[in-house]
């Protein structure tokens, strides 16, 4: 099992930040959730000027094999199909990245076939794709630790660069069945309150997807985040949950998107509760579930657009109100240095 | 009264819209709101490619005669000194825009003070202020009148320079007061649901302010939309309905900001209701009443951030999203060009 050492945040700049904040040319809180973003920022990076540097989306790929059992909509080959879609421009993740100026990486994690044609994807292939969780363990605990590791290392290559805010976006067919088995397990919410349509499944294909997934979870005795982890997670989940605590321990912003990230960041925390300190949670999704996986973080999302996708798109779409928040706390006046009047419960009138 | 010729929007595009949005690689629907927002922006541009071009956004600007009620936490000179705060650059609609490239202009539509050593202010004042509305009506028709086509000939300005999409802000101490009555008489709602803290008002001043916004709803027999703008708009206001209404007639987009914009758009519905089709709500504001307001437009807003600070902050904030929308249309691929397999309900599979 990887090492990691997160240090839950300082609290010691608390007040500073604060007191900046209400010294800006506005009603004290007036701009919200904003502020709140702007502070935590501020204390991930220990600093009243916090900077954001070098944005990166890490999108980790692989296939289930889960998949087999048809919990989805799409056929598997459209984990690869997708890749090759992400090198060539395409996603809605390529878009929203160009639009940001966030640098983007396409991660093999282990999807079925082979991308040696295409060095832009990055190779920390475990296997391709994983076994199918209704009859045995999706993975070894050796692959989990590997998979762990693999995605650590790539966000320290990464942190190594200058980045300091991290995304994390994933594409695998039936990825949302291993999530949902993971969240269930990590949360020991009901198996219904974790399970939705993912793709856009309809009545019937929900309640097979349903079968499916409770014969599955009957299937396995896991009880330790890595056991649990192995039994159901994809290689590309426990990659993000492996960038997202290296990220972490580096003092990174982690930018969470839906339900897939998510479920990485619930085994992140299960592994080392401190990583949940550094979390940006960017959207609300409409799959059942995010919102209970929220709840149970008792995280606070920026977007509530009803997004879907993955990929990380959420992280893309939520970044400029970073932005905007860390633009503030460094460029705004501050009503001594505009000439503004206070407020006037704040300076008593005499008259 | 000044006539607008606003086209209620064609849907003769409608379907191919849709069947762009399907077309591209994601599960239909996967992007949510976005794919609204999307659809309604090609509807207005009335194209299948539509372009964001030279955003602007406009703050106005003017004094309440009901500041002198104590209404407002904060001093009337505040107006005065924030828009010189506009002027250097230190507000928070400067940072926003600034940060999104969007085009910011600062309007005196009536604010007590000259600006004549400040040629970058656009002057377009109607007077010092306006009157008391607890003793009399704020402005006379002829003023609002006025101040509606001062409004209109500047957002048609603005169009005139190739600009296509329009947020609306303002600047006006004691304008929530005046935004709470023009809701009240517009909508018809009881006053309490219209009123709220502006600022950040605690329990006895508003108390103190609901006290003297019934009073002054008493006052008043205004019934026309010229009437009750009349009655207890501001110049900003005032100003901004007619922007809104000339933005729509050119065919812009509109970016519609919290309470007070919002106000100012139901007086112009009230007077050309096409002018809602035009509108994207860009955030719901911790204001009590503008929740109301979004219910009564039935408006869907982009944002929720608990945001309160008007100046058109979440025009700007909102407007990246708005960018992505427009850019997925235009740039993402379709399942046939990126080469994807269809899901499974779509392409008969035959085993």
């Amino acid at each position: 099992m990887p090492n990691f050492y997160i240090q839950p945040l300082d609290q010691k700049l608390a007040a500073a930040i604060q007191l900046k904040l209400d010294s800006k040319t506005k009603p004290v809180g007036a701009l919200g959730s904003l502020e709140t973003l702007a502070g935590h920022v501020a204390l991930i990076q220990q600093t009243l000027t916090p900077q954001l540097r070098s944005p990166h989306v890490l999108v980790f790929a692989a296939d289930h094999g889960i998949a087999a059992e048809g919990v989805s909509k799409y056929p598997q080959e459209v984990t690869y199909q997708m890749v090759l879609n992400f090198l060539s421009g395409g996603a809605a993740i390529n878009v929203f990245c160009r639009q940001q100026g966030i640098a983007l990486k396409i991660v093999d994690a282990g999807v079925k076939g082979s991308f040696t044609e295409f060095p832009a994807v990055i190779n920390q292939k475990i296997a391709e794709g994983t076994r199918n969780f209704l009859h045995e363990p999706a993975m070894s605990i050796t692959q989990c630790e590997q998979a762990l590791a693999a995605g650590a290392k790539l966000a320290r290559e990464v942190a190594a660069t200058g980045c300091n805010v991290l995304g994390f976006g994933e594409m695998g067919i039936a990825n949302t069945s291993a999530a949902t088995l993971l969240m269930h397990h990590l949360t020991s919410l009901p198996l219904t309150e974790c399970l939705g349509r993912g793709t856009g499944l309809d009545d019937d294909q929900l309640t097979h997807k349903a079968a499916i997934l409770t014969a599955a979870a009957q299937q396995h005795t896991a009880t330790s985040p890595l056991e649990i982890l192995a039994a159901f997670g994809g290689f590309e989940i426990v990659q993000m949950a492996g960038a997202m605590l290296a990220a972490a321990e580096q003092g990174l912003i982690l930018l969470i998107d839906g339900f897939i990230a998510t479920a990485a960041l619930l085994a992140a925390t299960a592994l080392h509760p401190a990583v949940r300190e550094y979390c940006v949670f960017c959207h609300q999704s409409e799959e059942t579930g995010h919102q209970r996986m929220l709840t149970y973080l008792q995280a606070w999302p920026l977007l509530n657009l009803n997004l879907r996708l993955g990929e990380g798109t959420g992280c893309a779409l939520a970044y400029p109100l970073l932005v905007a928040a860390v633009s503030f706390l460094n460029e705004m006046a501050s009503f001594e240095s505009a000439g503004v009047s206070q407020s006037t419960t704040q300076t008593p009138v005499t008259a």
